[in-house]
């Protein structure tokens, strides 16, 4: 059993809260951007205000990592690199899978922020005919027959659904058969699947629902600065 | 001025907490799915589990929309759909313009889950000649140039960007300049607005790296079963 005592800063068995997990990827994005503008190290205001986030959550999700900085000089950013890419295991090579390749699969298979993260694309399934043996990204497209054979050979445990709605829980269905353990699905169904898979869902119309919002409240704003100078009161 | 008094349940004008407003169209959509499937009223408890949050956050959430259930008979899924939506802003048209139809651009042509949401794609903007002309999801690709035209035709409010990184910057400025208030970025870059323009940036990477922790932590549980298993000990 794990104790706890005697174990190094970086214990990963620990538990890191679930939104701060969200959030690693996010400050491992910023801390890449100030790398490529030659800046060696930052303070976690400057970090915070990169990351959009306010820097005492900032200072809170870094300390799960046992990282606090250095007073007077703030974090090394090559360093706080290392230990959130090591935090999040993107250090690793993670061998992937993209089932569905029409626009979406194909937009994935073509984005280089996968293989820059770790990831590394495998190969591409598709059910269709049509697709089969044509190549995209680099990458020939394979039946969807195939996916038992390829999670096995190249040790894949991370699976992405790209297929129509109605398709996509015979995918799910098929990749925890085959013994692919995370799932992220980008098809507009809600997935039932097995205690120890995890899924995450990729909704595109979210981000467009809260700019939405965002542009409802500068509406009102605009209309009740109208109704300010036109001296019109509102009656009750 | 606004000064609160004899306000109505829905006021627009007070502030829901950016965390909220972000999990508001999750509501929406595990509602919409209740109603798919004919259930006319839920729990707090039920539909907590359907949007994959905790039901004190939920009733929190709902508790600023002035949505509190009836006890013992739940909320009305038909009515708080209507509460939400009003609150989101999607009862309105939202007219969105697509600028980049490459396959991510083709891909959010194509997406139905956006006009369902109320967001109608009235264009698709490509600089590139050998798209224009073309025709995806039934909407004709047209010159980047005709931007500033189409937006004051068709009061757009809300542009969505998916070129490629290099290029994001050129177009947020021309969608700034012609009158855009919302931009919603798929690009690979950080864009700089002026104040009172809301950008919302998918990264489809961060996603996969949540699920890369999650991975790292179930291999090193697994790892360390095997360990307890073995009956080795770990000298200190």
């Amino acid at each position: 059993m794990h104790t706890g005592e005697g174990s190094s800063a970086h214990d990963p068995h620990r538990d890191i809260p679930e939104a701060t997990v969200a959030r690693l990827p996010v400050y491992l994005r910023a801390l890449t951007s100030l790398a490529e503008r030659n800046i060696a190290s930052c303070s976690s205001e400057e970090l915070a205000t990169a990351a959009g986030v306010n820097s005492a959550k900032l200072r809170k999700d870094l300390s799960y990592l046992g990282s606090y900085g250095t007073r007077g000089v703030g974090y090394d950013v090559d360093y706080l690199s290392y230990q959130i890419a090591r935090e999040i295991g993107v250090t690793h090579d993670w061998p992937v899978i993209i089932v569905g390749i029409g626009n979406l699969g194909q937009a994935l298979a073509n984005f280089s922020g996968f293989s820059s993260r770790g990831f590394r694309t495998v190969a591409l399934l598709d059910a269709a005919e049509p697709m089969q043996g044509r190549t995209v990204a680099g990458i020939a497209v394979r039946p969807f027959a195939d996916l038992a054979e390829i999670v096995t050979a190249e040790q894949v445990s991370i699976g992405v659904i790209s297929v129509p709605a109605a398709a996509a829980q015979d995918v799910a269905d098929a990749m925890v058969e085959a013994g692919i353990s995370s799932i992220l699905n980008f098809a507009p169904a809600v997935l039932n699947v097995p205690d120890g898979v995890d899924v995450r869902k990729v909704d595109l119309s979210i981000e467009l629902q809260i700019l939405a919002y965002h542009e409802s409240r500068k509406a009102a704003e605009a209309e009740e600065s109208v109704d300010d100078g036109s001296g019109e009161g509102v009656s009750a």
